[in-house]
């Protein structure tokens, strides 16, 4: 488990007061190339060697809403991993309180330059070899 | 069943050269008020009295990709509606070539002021009736 | 001079009920290329052909606030073209009352695919003729 | 002088595979916060005294390109200060190699909640202090 921490933007919020539903989506993002790195397999390193990791779905569940001057806590983990296919789900937490905001997940596939899907344990095994421990790990839990 | 067309934007690609994912939802709500607006219950009209329509949830799936230079057609239909509950379903195709590239949905509560929730029955008895009978209408499809 | 119209999407408010000051300089590349694809020299044509167009200044004033339920229509024009540079004039109104909401300037160069400035009349002489054509208009007005 | 540190995020790229210049404006944004925030006069302290600080304009000069794995360190410092106006200066540089991307300013006002311009000194002395005081230590430089 993993936790990215950073501040809600000004920019970031919208007429109703509070963050725009969309930028919970660009957190998870954030959050998950945090969570990448953290753990050892940088999204950079995909991309360096001509893999992109495009969303096939996303889903975001929001329970209250977050504000200007808050910061919030992104827990992320790996969902699920089958060498084609890498999940990711998201918990957002208001910092100072813990209570929860929005939750979700994200799914992703793996292509090459020619637009192919390709499996990360041919590619890659060392990412591969680092999201099967991911996994193992959120199993035996 | 209402259609909104509009143009990909540039700032909306990312260095994968297509819109980026966190994109689409907002296509989404650009879609929604277009088709509320389009159907007589103009979104201004709910936060003009006082009322607003906070996103419970979101789920989007990503078929192909959109580039810059392209035009989108976003169908919207109302999925479902119950006083207090309202969500819609979406589908992105390229213009020119009718190809899908994203669908989704939204599901919406109403809330007052107060942050109460409340049944759009009573408050706006004539959005009511409109969003009963674009229900009605899709049942019978 | 051409007319760009838009109206203003919820997501680009904040929580002072306006729209974000960062959201204007979205709006003047949204104009600036629907004002190249009016006057038949159209940005995916310079990128088709190997050549961007960076951003090397941007300036915005902000005279009035917009807000969510309204159109606004902006007005660009050539600001000057010399070859190796381009700039663009902006003008946001309110499409309801005319009011002047923002102005501003953005000033680009053309660099092609290994990074090196290019001139657009040896490059695009079609393009360089277009933008010849437009900044004589503009002085003899 | 105050230092703001960031990574550029994946959605802040576009398809000429660097941060869109209109993200630099939202940099200038959340580097304005903490800068306020770290010499002790947080934004949100003039929004719960019912100011608000709008945009008057905005300046950015781009040198060069900013790229998604960077780190970027945003210098800001007040530029001037005059009770009904204050203006920030801000040097986006990359953390690794100290290079010069981006520099601009940003003007601003404060008004109340009726609309009507105020001056900071009668409305909030201490601000008013601090602010003052970053402007003589700039002006001893």
């Amino acid at each position: 488990m993993t936790v990215y921490t950073r501040p809600v933007h000004y920019y970031e919020t919208d007429r109703m007061d509070c963050v725009h539903h969309s930028n919970y989506i660009r957190w998870f993002e954030e959050a998950r190339v945090y969570f990448m790195q953290e753990n050892g397999f940088p999204y950079e390193g995909l991309e360096a060697a001509g893999i992109v990791s495009p969303v096939l779905s996303v889903e975001a569940n929001y329970h209250a809403m977050c504000r200007f001057g808050e910061t919030v806590e992104i827990e992320v983990e790996l969902n699920d991993y089958s060498r084609t296919r890498i999940s990711f789900r998201y918990q957002v937490r208001d910092k100072k309180t813990g209570e929860n905001r929005c939750d979700g997940w994200t799914y992703h596939c793996f292509i090459n330059e020619a637009g192919r899907p390709v499996s990360l344990k041919k590619v890659m095994p060392e990412y591969d070899r680092i999201a099967s421990k991911l996994l193992k790990e959120k199993e035996e839990q």
